[in-house]
């Protein structure tokens, strides 16, 4: 059932259709006749002969023919038989605006799946129930009560706003158009009850003038049909950026009590919205800062940057933003200088950053100059011009128009920094994104820069299947071995000794010290209960310990179901890999530095399974740690290609749905310069698999 | 030498006066005469009778009175005539615009540093070269050709710019000026060359109508006086924002090629700025964010936000923004949650963050009451008000007029979050400081409440005396633990021993193993020629050792002084204390986590010298390591406080002008749950010093 009913009917029907154009079942009415739809616009009112100089008719039954689309401006009972009355007639496509569903508890949400069920059996799709409308300027089909397109007046344009809320559906679009910026689609999806923000998304993705997409989300109802959107904006190279809110532990609380959204541990939002290519904007600010640059169609192969100012105090504050974020400063070769030395007048440096001087208040056209001689430099990846002050004796217009004139013959991305909105006015008219500060320029490139990279090498892709939920059964740790082995996790050799002669025969066997620790399910904490010996290196010692653990075993009560005897593997470093399924992303696998500030002081990353090699090994290099992968002081570099292989056997073994493995904690995984070995592992398993498994 | 002749001269006369209101000669007559000069103008032009209107005269010595200051606005040769031609007369303030002295090298700072003898001899202080000048509209003195106060009008208020930079001098100004805000003072100092910028914020800081001072800094010419300036606005409670640039390594290397500034640890100076209570901002965004609310005169007791919006989503955001910066989200109290219940529709929620909904378009004085009876909350310190849409229906005026009620009436805190601009205009004229975005408006409260925290426990003070450089000399390990020992550091038993014998009695007396080591400062890393034998604990142990190191010292052809017996000592975690002292700011001590990632992984913080016990405390908790000093998975917790005072006396022996001690290594100090001990040491003195003791 396609969504582009909603998006350009040739015929819509207003149920609570109002008289007064401030009305929210007035002003989409108004919005219709305003912004140019084309199509038909038919009011229901049975109270009135005509709404807003259009002929009403009392019900959709009297309508003349049967309407693509249907907002539905009623509250309470109205909205439940207007949907019924919408099904039955044929209507493709129902907007219901009211709120007092789905968001108040479990009676509204049974409605709303009701409401879906009719539509679906008729072929009907619906937005909505609490949403504020779609609007879509390329085709006129604003759909809305939003009064924002009063406020800001709209221009068809490049970017589209898809967003739950209401409020933060017209944020981005106000703040943009008070850019100058163009917005065709400006949707609100409210409940998400039937068509999501995901599907609609996908949808719009795919319109041909979109070049740039902005997603509100405080849940993620649908990462399937996100991930569907993420492929198209890759296809037609549409960059998305996107707000989850609730993004911290506060503010997922309060994003729970707006929406009722199921929490997810956030980082993994960030690990899906990499993967897929999305960047994730902190705010509303985030979200729209760097729209211009997007909407530029530049592609930067680098993050190299080079600042003109004729202040040399902003060369310094641009220089020191720049390196703050993460670009580098470009470094021009000996001809470039020279070319720059014959530019500008002696005492200006013709290094970056370049300080043209006051220079320009008697040479108005070194912009012209300075800019091309720089520009065909291949170290320079994208300018930041600099202006801090503005007034009589420095010609903008002139040296916008050059700016400009430079972008528009192919130069490399350009952006000013101004305090002066006079400035800033007179470069935004040549096509130069303008922000006021230093820091605000630099912050804008560096997400341009570093979304268009993550896009490069972003693979979109659905998440693995969420499991159902099942209780669970953790595994002794010589059967967790077992599996994480055959999964192709390295493990320290290890065997279950149910004798005293078991055990002394693997000590035989160990190239060194060995380890005896009891082994159950049912002594996950075995270290607490002092159920550990370590540095076993002759029979009397294995012997000792071995009836101490028996006797531990005994004191916890528990069965004795054996001791686990382990070869005592050597390192230089302990890490840990664990694994479990999200309820929502399914199987995610954490890498960190392991001892005994695993959780005090966490330095560990996230991949969404499945993932490769050079994932990890990218991962790994975002840690804290990642130097020991280089080697530190003449140490040699730890082996990150065997806790690589490592982690991927973990997410395998997750992916697995034979085993039904939930969860998985390598701890420690023991590494050194060749090499990573599982020496201690727990897994745990949904228990009917176990049972499953027991059977067989 | 006052400085007021600069701020608030009864007469000034321009050399180099231009009838041309748009030249730099003329712009300051200009500006003396519109802007409400209330002295003798007399402008120095030998070719005219008059300029811009006012009798002009050939020289300084046809003036009917010896002006309080002069504006030299001639360049060349000009300047130093004018300069001796102003001493002379008995002028008190000159400002020299014109650029090409100090900046372009040693010529222009002989130049520079005459023309302040000069003036000295004759009781006048010099402003520049290469300044902008100085504009104070509290008096009308502006003495300045800066255009932009033809380009955003001056109004005189609270706020007062310092700056070395003209730009940056006059940037903060058109940020302030396009929000409303008044500005007293805005000086350019340019070079420095006498009267300093930091010298003249001491001054500007004593004018009782200045309620905030920005100063933006590419060097810190004159620490003490910056001390001496924060000392004064503590006394006043006048908050200081200072960008120093050249922040990161790359701005440090543009700023000394603009400036030629001496290069400086850039954490030196936030150290130095945090104890003075002075707020560093990291551009010109960071300078002004948050005046509005400086300006208010707020003193927030705490950090506890309640967030009230008519969008759930921009209540979500809000927290987000709040959590993230690190501000707490204030709980209310079961009778505050009630009474809010009573006020509020029963949809809405009575918590903190407050959506009032949609409620707000039938019930415009929601602000009225839920403002008020939030505020009486003693749990909450300040409040946002998100309003994130406009529109007919919305009482703008009178949510604003109810927010600026409470504010008046003594109610706390409140800012406003709204990407309106119409919004945030009505909001502003009522006195509540305005933001775009909920991450804007979190940004700057934190600032704020950060900010009066710091100037709470601030204790400005000048930094200890920088030595004269000295050729270095470093002490063997003995000498260097005697030292750090003697100045108060534990250090691990260990004795010089010269012959086997002597080794053999420190082993006899040793309660555990011992550390033998080679011991000469011409050895300074013994460990790197295998110079180190851990783990003695026999007498053979002890003999071998001690033959082997006597010929390793000999092998590298070094006399040999001796070796070091030490106590092998156990403890938790090694750590590292080292301290130096920087040109600028003198003795500064760096305490930090050791072992072999000390520098691929640094976790450390940086003291100015002196600095207490609490001190100590406080920088030990912003470590990583911090939660080892709270205690780890069951294991006691690091003995901070015996790190402390180790760190403080290494800082002793650093302030210890005797011991003349240049810089120190503790490396590593072993820390255990009782005690810090040092366990090898490298001091460096001046050699100067060590020849005195030896003659000694």
């Amino acid at each position: 059932m396609s969504l582009a009913p909603f998006l350009s009917p040739e015929s819509v029907a207003i149920v609570g259709a109002s008289d007064n154009p401030d009305k929210i079942g007035g002003r989409p009415i108004r919005y219709l006749r305003e912004f140019g739809f084309k199509g038909d616009v038919f009011p229901i009112n049975p109270g009135r002969d005509t709404v807003q100089g259009l002929k009403a008719y009392a019900s959709l039954a009297d309508l003349p023919k049967v309407p693509d689309a249907v907002i539905i401006a009623v509250a309470g009972t109205g909205v439940v038989d207007t949907v019924n009355t919408c099904a039955a007639l044929g209507v493709k496509a129902a907007i219901v605006m009211a709120s007092g569903f789905g968001e108040t508890g479990p009676e509204g949400k049974r409605i709303e799946a009701e409401m879906r069920e009719t539509a679906h059996k008729a072929g009907m799709r619906i937005v909505g129930p609490n949403s504020q409308g779609l609007a879509n300027f390329g085709t006129g089909a604003v759909l809305s009560f939003s009064t924002m397109f009063i406020e800001a007046q709209p221009e068809d344009g490049p970017v589209a706003c898809i967003s739950q809320s209401g409020a933060m559906s017209v944020v981005p679009y106000g703040m943009l158009r008070a850019r100058g910026i163009g917005v065709r689609h400006c949707h609100a999806t409210g409940n998400d009850s039937d068509v999501n923000v995901a599907e609609l998304a996908a949808e719009v993705v795919q319109d041909p003038d979109v070049k740039l997409l902005l997603l509100y989300l405080e849940s993620l109802p649908d990462p399937a049909a996100l991930a569907r959107t993420a492929a198209i904006a890759k296809e037609r190279d549409v960059p998305i950026i996107a707000v989850k809110s609730g993004r911290t532990a506060a503010g997922s609380r309060a994003a729970q009590s707006h929406t009722g959204a199921i929490a997810t541990e956030d980082r993994i939002v960030d690990a899906f919205f990499a993967k897929n290519g999305i960047w994730r904007a902190k705010g509303m600010r985030d979200l729209v800062r760097a729209a211009e640059l997007y909407l530029k169609g530049w592609k930067p192969v680098g993050r190299r940057l080079a600042v003109i100012s004729n202040s040399g105090a902003t060369c310094v504050l641009a220089v020191d933003a720049a390196e703050h974020a993460g670009l580098e400063m470009a470094e021009f070769p000996p001809a470039i200088e020279d070319e720059l030395r014959s530019i500008l007048p002696g005492f200006a440096s013709p290094r970056n950053p370049v300080d043209i001087t006051a220079a320009l208040l008697t040479d108005s056209g070194l912009f012209s100059r300075v800019l091309p001689a720089a520009g065909r430099d291949t170290s320079v990846d994208m300018f930041l011009v600099g202006i801090p002050v503005s007034g009589k004796g420095y010609d903008f217009p002139r040296f916008a128009a050059d700016t400009g004139a430079f972008l528009k013959d192919g130069g490399k991305p350009v952006v000013l920094a101004a305090p002066q909105a006079s400035v800033r006015e007179a470069f935004a008219r040549e096509g130069v994104p303008v922000f006021e500060t230093e820091d605000d320029a630099v912050e804008a490139m560096t997400q341009f820069v570093n979304h268009r990279a993550l896009m490069a090498r972003s693979r979109p892709g659905a998440p693995a299947a969420a499991r159902p939920p099942a209780p669970l059964e953790g595994l002794d740790e010589n059967r967790s071995l077992q599996l994480i082995a055959a999964a192709g996790v390295t493990v320290a050799r290890h065997r279950l000794c149910t004798t005293l002669d078991a055990a002394r025969s693997f000590l035989e066997d160990a190239p060194g010290k060995i380890v005896l620790k009891a082994c159950s399910a049912a002594i996950p904490h075995k270290s607490e209960h002092g159920l550990v010996r370590l540095n076993i290196d002759s029979e009397e010692a294995l012997a000792s310990a071995y009836a101490d653990l028996v006797a531990g075993v005994e004191r916890l009560g528990q069965p004795f179901e054996g001791l686990l005897a382990c070869d005592q593997v050597k390192g230089e470093r302990e890490l840990v890999i664990g694994g479990y399924h999200d309820p929502v992303f399914g199987p995610a696998v954490v890498i960190g530095d392991g001892g005994i500030t695993v959780e005090a002081m966490p330095d560990n990353v996230l991949l969404l399974s499945p993932f490769d090699e050079a994932e990890v090994m990218d991962a790994l290099q975002t840690l804290r740690i990642a130097p020991l992968f280089r080697g530190v002081r003449g140490q040699p570099p730890l082996d990150a290609g065997a806790v690589a292989r490592a982690a991927i056997a973990v997410g395998k073994l997750l992916c697995d749905e034979t085993a039904d493995v939930r969860s998985v904690d390598v701890n420690p995984l023991i590494v050194s310069a060749s090499g990573a070995i599982a020496v201690d592992a727990l897994v745990e398993v949904a228990a009917t698999a176990t049972a499953r498994a027991a059977a067989q």
